[in-house]
């Protein structure tokens, strides 16, 4: 496979991590994108976006369907089929991983935008057709930013802000036309700089926040937003077979503000750190205020089992003391 | 003025044209955007854009209001003041415009996204605090894709997909998260390949397209969208100005397809082209189904007056023959 | 029973299909409404419709039940009771289905305006209190109009026009005031003149196209929008049984667009027809855009077996080779 | 012109008014719609009336206009122009006018089906294209039904069930898919037997009742809804002439039904009657509760003069006394 | 713990009901609110309200919880804990349970506002910061008003007033900011004075009636408004326990008034009087309009069974001669 | 008038504020609510409030005109009519007003319930009938309370929860059931502890806040939310006029938040401090964040001309040095 992609001339493969851009391998440095491509000029990008643990990428696959599944929708045509996407994926992943200490992880993102829009350009040369840009890269899962998540966990807020309704754009789709979470991001931090916002839909239920899903735990089970208005994320797919396994019920419905602030526990459920609870809502606490109640130590557990390391731990570099200690 | 904008080394501004990027000019063929910066990760960016007559921007001063509007809303903290971009919006100008022949006429371009995401940086010393990407450039105005708007007019399709609702955004705001846009205009092109998005918002009420405002024709008067979710168009504005000097009504209401389907004339407004004809709508005619009513002709032949140019003659290439014939 | 219907003197029943109007049977060549009727002046109108297999009505009694529930909701009160609404049924199917080839079949209609408006009758003698006007009559299925829906599949379009929301009228009657059906296929045939509308309601969720209930394959599962704002489909009912029947998961819940772009196969779900593939979405392939995916052969198989014909085959006048082969 | 309207052989014009439909004048005994017309199956008729004051149609070419208005959105294509739709309008109101007493006035309707629908006729020989029903037919205006309207005024009542949205259909066309109308009779009824509905659209506003405009008066002046969500009147278009013409001040715009209860006056505004006060909304009175204010009555003597007859001595049998006595 | 209740000085507890008021237990006739609590100002009040069965008060625990919660999501705290909560009420019906007859039963109302907003008092020295004002009371369960309940069934109507939406209020909470229920109950009164408010949400789902839950029979299953919009209540968790015990299908899943006028029994379930049946609905009967279906009794008798007393028989003077006779 | 107000027998006027409370005149101390009482147990009640200027109650007249208005839409009726209001109302201003400091003025406050609910009293002699509670009363107005608003300016703050929409209660009226706005409040206080909540509508248009109107500054005009979704507050009624005589451009139409934070100025208009700069929104900075911009001061200069006393002065302790300086 690595003979496949050609790297630029000049790049130093050994030194500096690798960015697949269209069509090839370059250096990271090298990687960026033209002012006139319809990602910077329209936001008409899908992406996706997996970590890997122990340096291999977790659940691959179903990341890669979900971005050809935004692809389908959005009418931007892979340049390749999901097998060739999966292979440089994972070559990327190889390299990069060399790069990087051994506790350390990759977070692998892919985004193909609708590709460059000549009339744009100020260069007399552009192809007139659009030709979608693919870009794949990594970059180290940024552990430190999570810790406090652990140690106090999240506070979200909900902003007046709401998150766009289906009939204007499906969120089911990974796409990166997302002014409105940074608009709500500004309102939020008006709150708490370290806020999460957690969007409402137009009729005041709870979707989802910026990078995450989220869900409650209310009579000891874990209930989930419904699929109308939120991503169909990964991690919340792996809570929902965790909660199977360890016989947690697990249900996808509407609810609002009031549940969250009566859960007994609440979840943010993400590609980079998998769980973690959140402890308060718009500044009031939920459950006993603390981190890390039960139902969340269960599942992360049960997910550190399976991906074979201490997640907590690895990000905290303190090693959990859970319930079920010894088992991860 | 051109002393302060240091050039790249290598850059030979006398054969391309130059772009504004972050805090310098460089040649257009080096102007590109980091693959994790906020413009490509979030859509997280405010623009605007003007054109000239006679190589001259047209209502800068407005376009860059309306920017720093756009700016304020965002909370993107523009690097300078209005004066100076302007000042260096005009240097561009004036040196890209020396590559074009005088017949061409130049699209500016300000964009400026919420900057780069070190987080996502594959490279280590990228800076952890967030500054905004600022670019200032300059492409032809693309006459050959604009003539058969005056020839045959303008096709508008109004899709399933809605206008993002002002709870969500507001698009009063001139942002670059329009993947919604790029959705409808798959299915508009369903019905005409050479269709334009006419968005519908939430309540059915006709809003404006990807690129244009719009405006019908009624009783003799001008009636475009209320204001609540369409852009301020500076060419809406322009419009304005001139029905008050030509005494023709001009108001500003909501209106639906209905409207639309029954109006004398509809007319795109934009900075392109300045005003367009409309003759369809959903393939139904409007009006008699041919481009240039009264209306329009007297609009585009007061404009035209205004910038001392024949408008519709320099993009198709044929000198109109207006009922003010020789004002122009 | 027959005696009981009075024709009028100058019919011949033998020659013509006879219509059940009002509180007589009649020849089909004198069946008409007058034009100060509830149908005309208010399309104030509910309806059934059921169809033949061997020229038997399949499953009369829900139509019926169904028709009287739209009639208690709408207060239009039938002039009388079940049993005799399916009688008179029945000999009208028994008559007409007699002037058929055998490989034919009937569609059967049942439908009950408000009755006369006197005021809007230029008669003096015209009575002044409403009865509601009853016709029970039938036509040939037009098996020729469906044949391509089986061989190419059918491709639904999504135009602007919304479902009316339950706050306006409910889907779940079967009624005769349709004009925004009639606007949204309008549009629909912009995009294809064969195409067929699917409606979506105010939320942009999925809901049904003018003659049929909608579904999707999904991981396996048919799943169909929820009963808020959809006919309480027979069709739909006898699918959700044969998925009980055959093992195969049966849902109802919200889905959009985007679900529908991604399912394995999609289905319409109608009594003319009963089942058929839908390989097209706003221009866009379903799953491999071939008709005849493995649910929709085992669903249509068991259907076959249930009223002892070969469905598929009947309509395109060519048996369906199906995997079940030799059981229909 | 009578020369062009060919008559069925064995109808008595001199005794019986006549109808035109399709292509002919007809007997009304004889003026039927068949069951399959779309008029019938799907409600799919547009529609207008106007009335006459002494036996001449009142606004005929504003009513025709609209009439091709609601033509244009529906794509229902008249088989004629408006010349001759209003040469054979007035043609059968003079025919029918001279069976009626000099005292009474005719309704004159024209409506317009999307026509017959083969698929759903029984008789082999039915034309499979389509071509609009138009039918133009008058009766008697039933004076004897609006006298209460004018000694104790209208009561209007707001059931829960909501006008149509703009998204489903636009009510500036004056259609006839209206079961909505018929159901939210039936809950008006319920409170009182001679309650007229008056419809809320989705988001509260006022809009109009079945058959009639609504606008109240405050401040001393008439304000109407807004025409996002109403029929673009042609009594209300004669009011805001009046208005002008008497300088009362004259505004559409949003209202709710605090306005309506906080009223000075209300007012319908409709062909068969013109204008009646309404004293009660929702059981509550408006006003002193008395049928007939001061700008009811400003407004009914300027358009009696308008017409040369006292409007509402015509109806009600009792000359008014009106406050501009002797001019009407 | 009734030494730790100080009484005002001049209180004869013996002869007089006591009400626990902020601190302290009042004699019912010096219980009362200062006209600037928030209570009165803002209805800024939580509540909740449950009855007794043979003098015990009937799920307390839960009736509490749910004050909590309400108190949680309202950031209103009260004075002490869940268990204080619970003596004091059980302390006050002890007391007040001697003062009535052992036939008469106790309704048991916690309330508390935000407090005195000190800023709205005339008096000088009151306290600048607002402490919520607590307040348990209780008053004889009416039974004399809800004997037609159980003998002609309850009136349903659906007012054109709709149930706050969760983006403004979430219905979960029991509070008292009820004007819209206020002025719904007008619009209902005037289809019968006995007549029970039904409210629609936003969308034109049923919801629930001022003072209780609804559901219907459908099926032969309980069907329950969805949680989104209505209060939690204990009648209902203890209806769909029975539904369990006694093997009835219960849902929870939004419904329209067409369910309703087609089930086969309706429902309102709540403290007072536990369940009735509804016999009609905006005038038009359920069913067979008989009070008391199948579903209603086999409840009702297995609540009876579980209280230990005749239920309907107490309220009505006439001990139930139901199905399951003897066991109540 | 005095001696038509039978105080209790132990109550001093002499030294304490009076309250009218039913029928009669109360000492403060002894005003309270019954807590069966509707206000209490509903939240049904209509308030008005005026202040005084130089101890005259301003506008006294319009205010109670609106009280009624309130009245008719809830048909709760007052025990009296208008003149009798005033009466009463002034003569309590008369008494309460020697109670206070010349330079202090009294808040006057109107409200009415819909009476006590005898079913929830625990006091056997309670009448069943409903009557109305009236209760009229003073209070200083709290200048201390708003000095900060005129020389930091308010900031305003828009939460996540929305006004009510008309389809539930009608912002019209000046009613007690505003437990969103406690709600909001909340949120609010999390961003600032001084933030003013600044409610938006359901669809994202600013609307008012829980105790002013809300208008900016646009171009040198002063625009404030159509009526739709507002009290109409006399403050801004006095503003308009203000505008009027002053030259000042006035409009109402619906605005965002955009609107907002580009404004040149924006105001807060009530009845306690008149009118009030607003220097922030969310956080962000209006114009150039200083208090007191030139259309605020050519307004409460105008207004404390019209008054005879420095509005602001008043408030703040220290006399305004405005631009008209010498004329207030």
């Amino acid at each position: 496979m690595s003979t496949q992609i050609s790297l630029l001339p000049d790049s130093k493969p050994e030194q500096e991590p690798l960015v697949f851009l269209k069509d090839r391998m370059v250096p990271a440095s090298q990687a960026s994108i033209a002012i006139y491509d319809a990602g910077i000029i329209l936001g008409a990008t899908v992406t996706d976006m997996t970590r890997t643990f122990h340096h291999r990428p977790f659940r691959l696959e179903d990341h890669i369907d979900r971005f050809y599944r935004s692809a389908r929708y959005t009418r931007i045509r892979p340049p390749f089929d999901r097998d060739r996407m999966e292979e440089i994926s994972r070559e990327l992943v190889r390299h990069n991983a060399r790069l990087i200490p051994p506790g350390q992880e990759l977070s692998l993102v892919h985004f193909m935008t609708a590709g460059e829009i000549a009339s744009y350009s100020a260069l007399p040369g552009t192809p007139k057709k659009m030709a979608p840009t693919l870009c794949i890269h990594t970059f180290p899962v940024p552990f430190e930013a999570f810790t406090h998540l652990f140690t106090e966990g999240a506070h979200v807020v909900t902003p007046s802000i709401r998150h766009y309704p289906p009939q204007c754009i499906d969120s089911k789709i990974k796409h990166r036309s997302r002014m409105h979470q940074w608009l709500a991001d500004q309102e939020t931090q008006q709150v708490d700089p370290r806020g999460i916002t957690l969007l409402l839909d137009l009729d005041g239920n709870v979707t989802e926040t910026s990078g995450s899903n989220f869900a409650i735990v209310q009579d000891g089970g874990v209930v989930a937003p419904s699929a109308r208005n939120t991503l169909q994320g990964v991690s919340l797919l792996t809570v929902s077979e965790l909660c199977r396994e360890l016989d947690i019920p697990y249900e996808q419905r509407d609810f609002q503000v009031y549940d969250v602030m009566n859960a007994d526990e609440a979840l943010l459920l993400t590609t980079p750190y998998c769980i973690c609870p959140v402890t308060r809502v718009n500044g009031a606490t939920i459950g006993d205020g603390k981190a890390g109640g039960p139902v969340f130590r269960r599942l992360i557990d049960a997910w550190s089992d399976r991906v074979g390391l201490d997640i907590v731990g690895q990000i905290t570099g303190r090693p959990a003391v859970s319930s079920s200690a010894g088992s991860s």
